[in-house]
């Protein structure tokens, strides 16, 4: 009863990502779904990358959150529209939150979307959104055992920014077995080590993101 | 539909932990379940807590995770018992998994038995197991925005572990605004701030778990 019921919602769930998938698709936007631990950086590495490629792409972002605008806040002053969903509880953004939020954007502008998902490395590897990609953030004071006790996102995810590389040597964090640890949950990760912090390291996530979104144009282009 | 069926797995959960509380009450076992983040220091925090009150208080201990025995294999090195359950996917412990696991304990030999969630902010506070108290971990690399952000499990908590103090000087993190968001959601928790790496601030944490564990065995024996 309860396992017909969980399917039913992520069945429901994924016939309204792949409508989201469609608006997405009909403006050639390219999507990253971020998923993470509570402050493993997300919003700092979308702060980095907006200040990076403004004026390249034309962006904006959803947040999720279970209560407040803490983020959206930080968001809005990077100058991209910003729009703020509160779960109000629930674990982990779904499909129909961000149908109704499209509603609020202006699609045919953007170039790149970024949807923030709520903090938690388990249940929002679960719903899909409609996106391209997603992409988790681990943060090096997180400890290197997090691929092996939460497989499932890393499974998930195309790309993979270890954060916070200026806490290295301070912490007990050891890079080559978390990276090694992450390729054997799921051997095509693209992975990226960087400090948000320090801005050491950033310019691979950006390089990477850029091909990911013209290679997204090219092909749309193609299409027509 | 979806609401009711969560209310009843909700009650379900509550009628088990009952169970659980009865088998707790009658051995004296004082029952602490550590919820946080992955990665903020719960398995560090139990390690150092185990060291300094072996010999002192008869202690085990049940790691819940995702997946695999990391955790169990470092607590197993401080010589009490340990069991891992593995959740195999869901995003917290529930009070029929902890059920199973107290046929696996002699509960009769224990004074105090600590419960390691699944790294998780958001679903472990939802449910109870039977527990004395909730106490969330909370780490100074995560930022200082977290009693905002996940305000249930601060609620939920009567004791609140500000951990990884070592790294304070290297982060943003605020120590005072944290200690007062906090207070914001939830007045009545005792918060020690501490560093499981350095062991510094660890004696307050100690003496309030002590006092904890022996203010129940008063209450008990008053009861026979």
């Amino acid at each position: 009863m309860e396992i017909k019921v969980l399917r039913n919602i992520l069945e429901a769930n994924e016939a309204i990502a792949a409508e989201n998938r469609r608006q997405f698709d009909q403006h050639s936007v390219y999507v990253v779904n971020i998923l993470a631990s509570p402050g493993a950086g997300k919003t700092s590495l979308l702060e980095r990358t907006l200040e990076a490629l403004r004026g390249e792409l034309a962006m904006a972002v959803i947040e999720g959150d279970i209560a407040g605008r803490l983020d959206a806040e930080r968001i809005a002053r990077h100058g991209v529209p910003v729009l703020q969903i509160n779960t109000g509880g629930t674990c982990h953004l779904d499909a129909n939150m961000i149908r109704r939020a499209l509603s609020e954007l202006s699609l045919e502008e953007l170039d790149l979307l970024f949807i923030e998902n709520v903090g938690n490395l388990v249940c929002p590897a679960e719903f899909v959104l409609g996106e391209d990609v997603k992409v988790t953030v681990w943060s090096v004071a997180e400890g290197d055992d997090k691929a092996e006790k939460y497989p499932r996102v890393f499974l998930e995810s195309q790309a993979l920014v270890i954060n916070k590389t200026d806490l290295l040597g301070l912490t007990d964090f050891d890079l080559a077995r978390a990276q090694r640890s992450a390729l054997a949950v799921n051997p095509r990760l693209a992975i990226f080590t960087l400090s948000c912090r320090t801005g050491e390291g950033l310019a691979g996530w950006l390089n990477w993101l850029r091909a990911q979104v013209g290679g997204r144009r090219k092909a749309d282009s193609r299409l027509r």
